[in-house]
């Protein structure tokens, strides 16, 4: 077999044979194929796409190019949620715990990251004791003992993808939904879970701007899923504005122990029951979509999703108490209140612009090596479409950084946050598939 | 400036600019940009295109990416002559010699080839010691002394088109018409001729299929050459079927010689004369390409023609004696007949087979360092439409080879000459551009 001729099938949108895809992926992870003809692939595949079989073989053998998490020990149906990422978005944290309360198993894996604030895993950290790293077997253990376990992913998972991302990265092949879909779901089927529930977000802060390319993400991921026998639910959510208040890691922590208490914000929560409602659903816990929602809406009333959450953060050692009394989290050094220079109604909200600037208070990393400053971040007042009066405190930022450390960060913030006569906010939840 | 960046304005169908276009050239020439990127930005100019503007910036970048030859020294107006390549065409022989003589400069530069047939260089060191190798100086002394020179190519022109070509060549990005006329016309704005002629192939045994590719590679070619100030005219000429009766490097040469003698094969005659009036003609002898046209074939009956051969050749140190008396010329060992096996008329002569045929006899090579036989080759007795008889001769196969090393090759000409009850024999020239 010889790389140029899959170049070249690609070209003339030929389709690519399972045995072609599987060899590409094995031979170009052991660096057999060089890096400038797999470029000149993903530039073919930008430009003429990939068949959906086709593209359900190319994520296999993406998946199966290093480890793959076996959960076939597990007692029950394993879900597993994810989110194409956005800004403040918390629903990990509630929802593990959550759909775990209701009887489903949720072995939860997650990353650090780069990026405005620190990943689930650097938040997590935020609570003393917890500990991020378990082994497999204590994993599963866990998830049989108590039907969740939220962990830092170990292993060399779909090792081809991290090269092919790398690739991407450099040669303007990122933006293209059969790329980005592969790439997720490639992770997504090496670490098991037999039912996934995606968030596929869509706005300024998203990576998908459209409803219609949202929506074809969505449907391209859905489409591998099930070529391999996962069960699967999309739900697009809006990202033109942050999840919640809350942007930063401690922040954000708290605002999710509120959600879990029953009183976080409002679009946090109805996203985290929606989606939690999908994966109880996808495990077979509720006669209907409606039944599955009610159930889980129980487990915030009656007080067991939290109770969950104290026994997972227990389980792995973390102090329990700092979720009865989430005052005991560190807090940040300075506290700066943002007041509205006009009276009107909020029309905006930039979420990419306000991961920024929570990045620059210090809630974020640029390299794997940076410190993350777990307490910086800020905490809006308002959302998209709330009335505002002139002097009134809109959002307060928390951070360890000096003035000059944050020079300019006025302007930014008059541009993330605008004031006008009329704002429309978005839908939150933008369509469901199933 | 980010190669990323020139990367995703190509993909956006964007322009590149002169600026980008001279940076990416010089960048990716010194090793500063990765094959990887380049190879993403010739698949998506594969994919998008070139504006005309921007790919003579390209190719202007390209062709000053390394020597370029000055012929300002040269007292008259300079002519060139390209063919985009086929099997059996011996044209740039007579040309070079039959467009001096007229009175037109015309300092030719041609190179060795991989492939069927050695290139025009390795054809002209069949004449006992003729010098192909000239020192700059020398060379334009003698266009200047005599109007014309033929020698090897020397100095290092146009070295990105040398490392751009080796990455198209593995990533399938070959077949794209702004990348192969960017890497003729770089190479032909290297080497300075004020009016160039192209001779762009089309058929079976050329790099373009149809007429109607071919005559976008002309126009794209023209437009190149236009831009930066340079004469062109364009001729689209068949290559179905071989050019003239021989294939192979001595008796190639023999056939350039019969045809400055007035008693070449027709085809080879009509396209030389055809060539030479527009090479004529762009150098302003003529007042119109009709009246070019009888000065050139007057050259041909009075004998000036020739005679400006023989002082070419006598001049650059070669034995001129060969051309009055061609039978002192090498010749093969072996001589094979090809009988018709049926009556009919020839229907077809692949030019790409019978460019097959002759390598196997020995013509050509496959990397630089190897031989070529000289004797080796072909010379046919007919061409497509001509009536033939069972048992009739219809080709002369010249071989130094044994028969085990020729094992095959009778089905392969059976393959490549086919005898019919029709025959419609291609147009010889398609088309001109000017």
């Amino acid at each position: 077999m010889r790389m140029i001729e899959l170049i070249h099938k690609k070209q003339q949108k030929e389709m690519l044979a399972e045995n072609e895809l599987h060899w590409m992926v094995s031979e170009y992870t052991r660096g057999n194929i060089p890096d400038y003809q797999m470029s000149a692939m993903l530039m073919a595949i930008y430009f003429n796409g990939m068949e959906e079989i086709e593209l359900t073989h190319l994520t296999e053998a993406m998946a199966e190019s290093g480890d793959q998490i076996d959960f076939s020990n597990i007692d029950g149906f394993t879900v597993d949620k994810h989110s194409t990422g956005g800004v403040g978005d918390t629903t990990t944290f509630i929802l593990v715990p959550l759909v775990a309360s209701v009887g489903a198993y949720v072995p939860k894996m997650s990353g650090r990251s780069l990026g405005h604030t620190g990943g689930t895993i650097d938040k997590l950290e935020s609570i003393p004791g917890y500990q991020v790293e378990l082994s497999e077997n204590s994993f599963i253990q866990q998830v049989n003992d108590i039907h969740c376990a939220l962990v830092g992913q170990t292993g060399d998972l779909a090792p081809a993808d991290k090269k092919i991302y790398a690739l991407r990265d450099v040669t303007s092949t990122v933006e293209a939904i059969p790329l980005i879909a592969s790439s997720i779901m490639s992770k997504k089927l090496a670490s098991g879970a037999e039912g996934i529930v995606l968030d596929v977000k869509v706005g300024e802060g998203a990576f998908m701007k459209s409803v219609k390319e949202a929506n074809k993400l969505a449907q391209t991921m859905m489409s591998i899923g099930k070529n391999v026998g996962r069960k699967m639910t999309a739900v697009i959510s809006d990202m033109s504005q942050p999840l919640g208040y809350a942007v930063g890691n401690i922040l954000e922590v708290k605002e999710a122990i509120d959600t879990l208490k029953g009183h976080g914000p409002e679009d946090l929560t109805e996203l985290s029951l929606v989606l939690a409602s999908h994966m109880a659903f996808l495990a077979g816990i509720g006669e209907s979509i409606e039944d599955s929602r009610s159930l889980i809406e129980e487990q915030i009333h009656n007080g067991k999703a939290l109770e969950k959450f104290k026994e997972m953060v227990a389980k792995q050692g973390g102090d329990a108490s700092y979720i009865d009394h989430p005052e005991k989290f560190d807090i940040a050094g300075r506290q700066i209140k943002l007041e509205a220079t006009k009276d009107g109604k909020i029309s905006e909200i930039n979420a990419l612009d306000i991961g920024h600037i929570a990045q620059i208070l210090g809630a974020g990393r640029e390299t794997l090596k940076d410190e993350i400053d777990l307490t910086a971040g800020l905490v809006l007042n308002k959302k998209v479409g709330d009335s505002v009066k002139e002097g009134e405190i809109i959002a307060v930022l928390h951070t360890n950084k000096s003035d000059d450390e944050l020079e300019g960060i006025q302007d930014l913030l008059q541009q993330a946050i605008r004031i006008n006569w009329i704002a429309s906010p978005n839908k939150l939840i933008h369509k469901t598939i199933d």
